[in-house]
């Protein structure tokens, strides 16, 4: 058994290694760079964790792993460019350093290079990891462009923005657990189990990451405490305070909502304000821990030995516990 | 044995369904009408009109060489993108009439599109079509990412550019053609030699592009002469004069590249004078024959009757015919 820290260090290992770098070395720079600004592997490692509940020859597992990895980083440099995002990760964003049509084509050159990778696998296997592939990465698509079409919506109900964010999320992680549990040889009613398992997981840290931006530690998560209320960014909080709120609060969110001018510090504290008169805090942690519940649930039916799947728990358990 | 003409028909018969197209359709709609503005669909004739020199049943072929088709047009909403075009085949262009993010998604969405599609074909075959595929797909974009930095260059030598226009271009041409031979059965030295074959066709086809666009008949060529002069586009014309011209002749050439204001009927007549006196017709049209000659010896080693490689034949005749 691999622990999680053994398995990203094997990964990042391999992606050290840049093998997936080929000439013109210029159309591989911007993947070499997003890839070189570390991030958890989170995509990768829970191929690998799902392999390694079938078997323990993990090697036979690595190179799609990493196509997994490189697969996310291509949506990341689309994504920023749609998104005319600055920074990522502290860093400057591909298009920024270069510009619009280097993060476009070695975009497409990373999603060329994802597929070579995830096609590493065992001939009986390439036809199911090829077909539903497709689809995640059709999933992933179609999350982005809901994700885009919201923005200029403000009437995006709660099914709609969860039906979004987990195809534009959790499906690539659901995926990646799934993928890693075929290539194994685990028996189809498993994969799929463990793809419902990935995607309540990956609803729990989409809403998690909603959560923390308004109720995180700043020194623990790492960036800055209300970032999306001051950009009126439609996270889960946002939608069910609307939805939850008096007719006075409901009024106040909205003043604050239409507000051009502002001061940052103001409006985190009273948008804030109002979400806890409202208790969404405890509606988010709810609806967070129905998720991780579920995930426990089907990950107690997987019939592998508790110990191989003692890592999962953790990873749960983690995530319950990071939000407290 | 199918025409050509039938050939097309089937396959825009299949595109007219429209079955590509899943939801939210405003994800397909740009697919949708790059796909309705009609085009030669000259890869997926070539997928089956290769299939069909081994086979009559070509149904069997149809839906992988629409996701031939899709590839390429996946390619052309990226592409217009990065050279900022405003119309192609006289209609505006996706980043128009919607903006550069529908147009960078929806492509997207459309490249995952063609793997769909492409991977239709029986299991026997998969591994060899995917792999291929993967790196038919890596070779057109290393292509763009050549044309693009060949942009701001003025020392690109003729085999540079000859490598660019092979990867960008021929290698979809050649790849269609391998691809079709190698789903209906060929033996791998033959699909391999097809693939050859229509390496070489590809370089005549876009020469002949390169040379229509200075030497053509308007009307037949059914866009403006002189279009290529206008932009300084680095065609093989322009290059090979740049190479063979008396010191005279290559100063008035670079003088009319450097001119920022000028007439452009008189830039266009200028121009060709000079292409004219240095003799770049014959150039190019003897690079040409020498690419159909190649194709052709080629295609006579391909152990088939001769009947069932006669329309692979007049398209060489036809290409030949038409730059006269």
């Amino acid at each position: 058994m691999y622990t999680i820290e053994k398995l990203r260090d094997i990964i990042q290992t391999e992606l050290n290694k840049k093998e997936y770098a080929e000439h013109p070395i210029s159309l591989f720079e911007p993947l070499k760079y997003i890839l070189e600004d570390g991030g958890k592997r989170l995509r990768p490692v829970l191929v690998m964790m799902a392999y390694n509940l079938y078997s323990d020859d993990i090697e036979k597992a690595l190179q799609s792993a990493v196509g997994i990895e490189i697969f996310h980083n291509y949506t990341l440099l689309h994504d920023d460019v749609m998104d005319d995002a600055e920074l990522r990760r502290g860093r400057q964003t591909v298009h920024k350093k270069w510009n619009t049509n280097v993060a476009i084509l070695s975009g497409d050159a990373a999603a060329i290079t994802a597929y070579k990778y995830i096609g590493k696998v065992e001939d009986i296997y390439l036809r199911r990891v090829i077909d539903f592939f497709n689809n995640v990465a059709m999933d992933v698509c179609k999350g982005q462009q809901y994700d885009m079409e919201f923005e200029t919506r403000d009437d995006v109900s709660e099914d709609e923005y969860l039906h979004m964010i987990y195809q534009k999320t959790s499906v690539l992680i659901a995926g990646a657990i799934r993928h890693g549990a075929l290539i194994a040889g685990a028996p189809e009613e498993e994969y799929d189990e463990l793809y419902d398992f990935g995607g309540h997981l990956g609803l729990a840290f989409q809403l998690q990451d909603d959560y923390l931006d308004v109720y995180g530690d700043v020194e623990e998560f790492g960036k800055k405490i209300g970032g999306d209320i001051l950009c009126n960014k439609k996270t889960y909080l946002l939608i069910k305070a609307l939805e939850l709120a008096n007719q006075e609060d409901k009024a106040l969110l909205n003043e604050w909502l239409g507000k051009k001018r502002f001061d940052p510090a103001a409006k985190i504290r009273e948008v804030t304000q109002i979400y806890d008169r409202i208790g969404i805090k405890e509606v988010v942690m709810a609806k967070i821990e129905d998720y991780l519940e579920k995930s426990r649930k089907t990950l107690e039916k997987i019939d592998v030995a508790v110990e191989r799947k003692q890592h999962f728990f953790t990873m749960l358990d983690y995530i319950n516990g990071r939000k407290k």
